[in-house]
């Protein structure tokens, strides 16, 4: 099995770092023969090339088994909004090219976290929700442009029932081994394309007569996400919407810090923390890289269906948080000193 | 002056009456002569005449100097994607028709409601938001449509920078009277209307040196509001942004049920609960009127220029919340049962 590293930009290098050491580990361990290899992509990718997606990364992407994947962007951007080359168009151009239609975000509480969210402890307990959050349509990925000398601007959003049909059935599918409940959001009473969306999901849903469905607005699953998180099972949704509700929901989970996702669709698959490049923190040795370890958690389940390593990658998160140990984001005032630790002790 | 009563659908019909004898009653106190008519829309109006906006409706408005407005909306519209007719459409072109191109909806937590949030009291206290939600552009009102033989749907978003410029003047303005601080909110790594939005801003911002100005991704904003809601003072964001991160935001109120919002424009303004029409709830007398007593609040401040009036009618609320008093969605396991209201009552 190959794998691919793109660590990306800002702490994307630091917890990534830390995400393949633990592969590496877990081969050592059970005995496996995984190769690897680096690629750039992001601002770092630009800085050496011009370009955030070179075409040798792309092609190291496609010959890879899957890829572990740390962040990209930089704040120059965010700054210039008229900059013509920009991380997020790798990252972008990535998913389109591998045709990573779905995106897997979950998002589980630790106990041991309980007291890191914002939330209250007897709301949150027990919350378990995994997001199918559709990854290469939408308004990301229709014509956009300028008009009217240049005071007009627009962003075309678009979804074919091709497009809804196979993430819902992923959605549907998962919901089968879960809860059994599946919730799409939409908001089909503006938008065409979540009335579509809200189509393909009904016409479905006679071929999983085991599976509850229900669908609400967005603006409601934003609101009920934070007041009622345990009436959600899994969630499926459109790109954008999912890019809201998926980081919202990170409260749920204590942190950022915490989130691994994973992107598949017809070929390889890339796993990634869903936090970003956080220039804020880089290199100050703070990040949290458990959403990377998390990451190749999923890798080795998903991609290559090894089930009892990615449990044991996850026994040993609990296991370190049961023993006290908290980055900084997760550290709080009972926490001893000697126990916050930076990213290499995390690793 | 000459107030529009526009209940609308569901619970729409059961908080606007109590929100309109809050008005006849502070006319009373205070001496001021208030006139009033009534005009349908929504589900309703669909069934009295086909039209959920019927014109007798939309000319009421246009002569009105004020509107109080409940909801509109019906599960059956929900469930039917493809229904032509849709209470919505009412909504939608009330705004576009009367030119209420600026949301306002102020995030303030009573304090006696401390405890009716899913978020940590600690996190919450002394939170106190105003946002600015653009109303009469973005994805709402592009063209939308389906091609490929019914099998592609489409929206599209546009701004131009006169909408962009003239909410985001409001919101300085706005800032200037509270805390100081804009946050703009918007997703320009992705979207080419945010990129314009973002100009917009960063084109004002010199005009307003008193002013700090924040920009902020729409996903990074949706976990911030949660994590840490005391960063926010004023927050102006495009319409579908809007939509979800008010909603979100609701939580930091403890309930939808005590949101206010005010639509105003080029002339008359819409004073409306943010809450929907809640037909799970309807006819039962547990829906909580103070969104709409707080609307009332609203218009008095904002169209009439009356503050001591809407002052009155908050510390009314307060003394309220105070007593003990509690509907349904903001009582817990501590409220009396003898204090548990039901919507007359409240009012
Ligand atoms: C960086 C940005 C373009 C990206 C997105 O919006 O998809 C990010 O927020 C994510 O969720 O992966
Ligand atoms: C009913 C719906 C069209 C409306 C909107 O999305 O604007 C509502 O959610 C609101 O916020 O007023």
């Amino acid at each position: 099995k190959h794998i691919l590293i793109v660590p990306g930009d800002g702490i994307g290098q630091e917890v990534t770092e830390v995400g393949k050491a633990v592969l590496v580990k877990i081969a050592e361990k059970f005995g496996h023969e995984f190769t690897y290899d680096e690629a750039l992509m992001g601002h770092v990718a630009i800085e050496a090339t011009g370009n955030p997606l070179p075409d040798e990364t792309l092609e190291k992407m496609r010959n890879s088994d899957a890829i572990l994947f740390g962040a990209v962007g930089h704040p120059k951007y965010d700054n210039d909004p008229t900059a013509k080359v920009r991380p997020e168009q790798g990252l972008l151009k990535m998913r389109k090219e591998l045709g990573l239609y779905a995106n897997l975000r979950p998002i589980k509480l630790f106990d041991e976290l309980l007291g890191a969210s914002s939330i209250r402890p007897e709301i949150l307990k027990g919350s378990d929700i995994l997001f199918f959050r559709e990854l290469t349509g939408d308004i990301y990925f229709g014509e956009k442009g300028r008009k009217n000398d240049n005071n007009t601007a627009y962003d075309i959003a678009e979804y074919s029932r091709y497009e809804v049909e196979r993430i819902a059935r992923k959605a549907f599918e998962a919901a089968r081994t879960r809860g059994k409940r599946l919730c799409s959001v939409d908001k089909a009473n503006v938008l065409e394309t979540s009335r579509l969306w809200r189509e393909v999901i009904q016409a479905l849903a006679p071929e999983y007569p085991d599976i509850t469905v229900e669908h609400q607005f967005v603006d409601a699953a934003a609101m009920m996400l934070i007041k009622d998180p345990k009436r959600f099972d899994v969630v499926v949704t459109a790109n954008l919407f999912g890019d809201i509700l998926t980081d919202e929901a990170s409260q749920i989970a204590g942190s950022m810090g915490m989130l691994a996702s994973a992107s598949v669709g017809d070929s390889t698959g890339v796993y990634e923390p869903i936090h970003g490049s956080a220039h804020d923190i880089t290199g100050k040795g703070v990040a949290n890289p458990l959403a990377s370890v998390l990451s190749a958690a999923l890798l080795l389940d998903i991609s290559f269906g090894l089930k009892e390593e990615s449990e044991a990658i996850i026994s040993a998160v609990d296991k370190l948080l049961k023993d006290g140990f908290r980055t900084r984001d997760i550290a709080d005032a009972t926490t001893p000193a000697d126990k916050v630790l930076n990213t290499q002790q995390a690793g």
